[in-house]
């Protein structure tokens, strides 16, 4: 897929069918993940890919928003160890999962990570160590579900020159 | 260009020649920005884009780790009103803006903004609103540059199954 077709098509999707996501896709979307600009290349990111049932049924109590990942057959895990830039480090690698999940044709959406109160629990349960930071859950997978794009704020409403 | 190679491909460039950014690549770019995903479709973000000299210079002089600005033809500054996921939001947005770039041609370097001592500076200077959080500058245009790529932590250290 074209990049700019990828980033501005690239849908939040809830609804995954059963078919499992092939492993060969996994890594090249964590190979994705692990060329995300990262502050002094300090590269703080971990990942960890969850398919086991048991295991999404976990992440998907504990996430209040993101009930559906008990549904979903995959679900990746974004921890950062607790470094100055982690949320930005672990923001941009999440970006890039999700486009390269939307290039390969797969359905993805970001649960979001940090701040929340689950935050501990779901790095415990997945055995992180103590010290890192949950920055997001994103399960994906395939989907015949294509939501129509919210509404988005009009090109030059956000763009402007030289000053605000 | 394809979506793998614009995520795997992409450095962090920060000497640029004069050549300007055409501003309908601009347009492309902030297209991409906005379709950033979204903690609730809430979409704080607002983008400026510096191309006047003057201000580079001013932007370079108040970012002690982005000097190079003041030597770019164009730099995107990402502010974002003062929400509960501000940051997750405006990184989501950059890491757009930077696959966009290199989709492009177009060389860029993600200088942070969050949390650094010249945010309030650099809101005033560009006449942002009060409550707005400056989330980055980024500095971008052509470039003979191709930096060797950092080294990277290897995926299988990255990428851990069911559990880390």
């Amino acid at each position: 897929m074209q990049t700019q077709e990828a980033l501005t098509e690239r849908r939040s999707v809830r609804t995954f069918n059963a078919k499992p996501v092939p492993s060969n896709l996994i890594e090249i979307i964590i190979d994705c993940a692990r060329h995300a600009p990262t502050a002094r290349n300090v590269q703080p990111w971990d990942f960890v890919i969850v398919t086991k049932k048991e295991t999404l049924k976990i992440l998907g109590s504990l996430a209040d928003n993101g009930r559906f990942i008990a549904e979903s057959p995959c679900c990746i895990a974004v921890f950062c160890s607790d470094t100055k830039y982690y949320l930005e480090d672990g923001c941009a690698a999440t970006e890039n999962i999700l486009i390269a999940a939307e290039d390969l044709g797969l359905s993805a959406c970001w649960v979001a990570g940090d701040k929340k109160p689950y935050c501990d629990k779901v790095r415990d349960s997945l055995g992180a160590p103590e010290d890192y930071k949950l920055v997001s859950l994103i399960p994906l997978g395939y989907s015949l579900d294509k939501p129509v794009m919210p509404s988005k704020r009009a090109l030059k409403e956000v763009m402007h020159m030289e000053r605000y």
